[in-house]
């Protein structure tokens, strides 16, 4: 493991696909390979890019990357999309990438997918940020299909996010989830060659004049990605953002959230692992169950009384 | 408190609007509440309805109310629906749905939005659905809107779902996210007087052939719901999928489930709650943070440090 480590902070790519691998497959070593690599983190900038499906999000990625690689800037990609039997597009997207970018050893993409909850599957991408941000890469990108509650969270993470919309695909401004609209620190109208971009452009601006003014008011750019317009102005609004959060003192506030967020979790998952193993030592959590759905008992009185007997007993308090 | 409750279990609509309002509101009496009205809960049937915005769920919710009221059924429904700054949606159409049944006292309409996180809307929505359970309704009914992972944990809780989907809506059957689909017991085809219904339905099939084979294949059911077409098999196949379950044991299984997935809810928020207030009365949480922004600890070790200095001591495990 501090093989693994080692090599992976020395820039060998074979230990950055391990190190991601054990992330997923949520193997124990993984805190290990986290808590050495903690110090080298902290470098990268972080850009989250989501949108609905259809939009056109993978081949502006595509340019994202070639326009920063213009600028000798290093790549790091996680293309997020939950998994299913129904669905495997994410995979897709990726191989066609990979054939644009897989000489060069600056851009490194990986597609990740749920083996289990949607919970995990966010937590799994912060981590393998964190690799790649060990990694020393100088650009993360967080790529993510769809626009709900478990985009948002993965978003979240960004230093900067881009939210994809098209005039013609139907998701017109109105329709769009409330929650996703305020993530977006750059509107991105791709396809704009397509009618209705303006129409778009203007209800964007209608929706920012009528929400709560911010210290930043998000840039809206448009792009047709395929011919690669718009993607400077793109690229320039991204380091705009940037300069506005490090010149605010901003990003520093985020970063601080995203680490008392990160000790949080660690220690609410770290908790209720131990609390589960006092409790079930002493009862068995299926026949309270039952004992439940027979209503001689409530869940809530219940509860209160694992806490009071097995995980907090008396005596310690 | 006691008082509410009683008046809540004789039927008195004034006690359940204001239960729910308890519930919404996060006081501390909640619980109270939750505990007194367990023992006369467990007997309403619950049915989860979502779909993407305009797909016409909130007239197919009232014309599912006018179907089951001409079977005598008492309804209750939720609508859920994410409020923001930029939407007002659920509680337009709660307003228009109520006039029609406003009149009637064995309807019970309310809207919940965010007050805070998503989390914290499904639990309340759940809540909710046991004051309207323990109100003796026959028939609840959680309405959301939208198709992301929100909106499926709050469906969840139902033991019928249906998905509404549109021929014209673009939401093509390819385009629905993973893990929506796999949640729908019945799929309702909705606007099926546009053209590609046929399509959309064929592609239902290819896609329920091409699934993993489950012991009830979800019904497809094509309705136009402003005119009323489709609403009987609408509602015949909800009462199909619920002899299901109760035929063949599922029904006692899911509600197991789920009151498993509660005492666990419970047990941990408890747990957190106890388990902070140990470690802020030893240490600031926000100078751990900075220290660890500052690269002096990493958040993993400090996790550790916490749970077995403050939480579970050495001397009590």
């Amino acid at each position: 493991m501090d093989d693994l480590v080692e090599k992976l902070l020395k820039g060998e790519r074979r230990a950055l696909a391990r190190a991601i691998s054990i992330i997923e497959n949520e193997s124990p070593e993984k805190y290990d390979i986290l808590k050495q690599i903690y110090p080298a983190t902290h470098n990268s900038y972080i850009i989250g890019i989501t949108g609905a499906p259809g939009s056109g999000k993978s081949t502006l990625v595509d340019k994202l990357i070639t326009r920063a690689r213009q600028d000798q800037l290093s790549v790091g990609v996680l293309a997020v999309d939950p998994s299913s039997p129904f669905s495997g597009g994410a995979l897709l997207g990726d191989r066609i990438r990979m054939q644009e970018h897989t000489l060069d050893p600056h851009v490194f993409i990986r597609s990740m997918g749920t083996r289990g909850s949607l919970g995990g599957l966010s937590r799994a991408t912060r981590e393998a940020a964190k690799i790649l941000d060990a990694y020393q890469k100088d650009l993360i990108i967080l790529e993510t299909v769809g626009v709900g509650q478990s985009e948002v969270d993965i978003v979240k993470y960004a230093d900067t996010t881009a939210l994809v919309l098209t005039p013609a695909g139907g998701d017109s401004v109105q329709t769009i989830k409330a929650g996703v609209m305020e993530i977006a620190d750059i509107f991105v109208v791709n396809k704009a060659d397509f009618p209705g971009t303006d129409k778009t452009c203007v209800e964007l601006e209608n929706m920012l004049d009528l929400g709560k003014k911010k210290d930043w008011r998000p840039s809206i750019v448009k792009t047709v990605a395929p011919e690669n317009q718009g993607i400077d102005e793109f690229f320039s609004a991204i380091l705009e953002h940037q300069k506005f959060l490090q010149q605010s003192g901003y990003l520093k506030e985020i970063r601080k959230e995203r680490i008392h967020q990160e000790l949080v979790e660690q220690v609410e998952s770290l908790v209720s692992l131990h609390a589960w193993q006092k409790i079930e030592s002493h009862i068995s959590i299926m026949k309270l169950t039952e004992e439940i759905m027979e209503q001689q008992k409530d869940p809530y009185s219940s509860a209160h009384y694992l806490l009071q007997n097995f995980v907090f007993p008396a005596s310690d308090r």
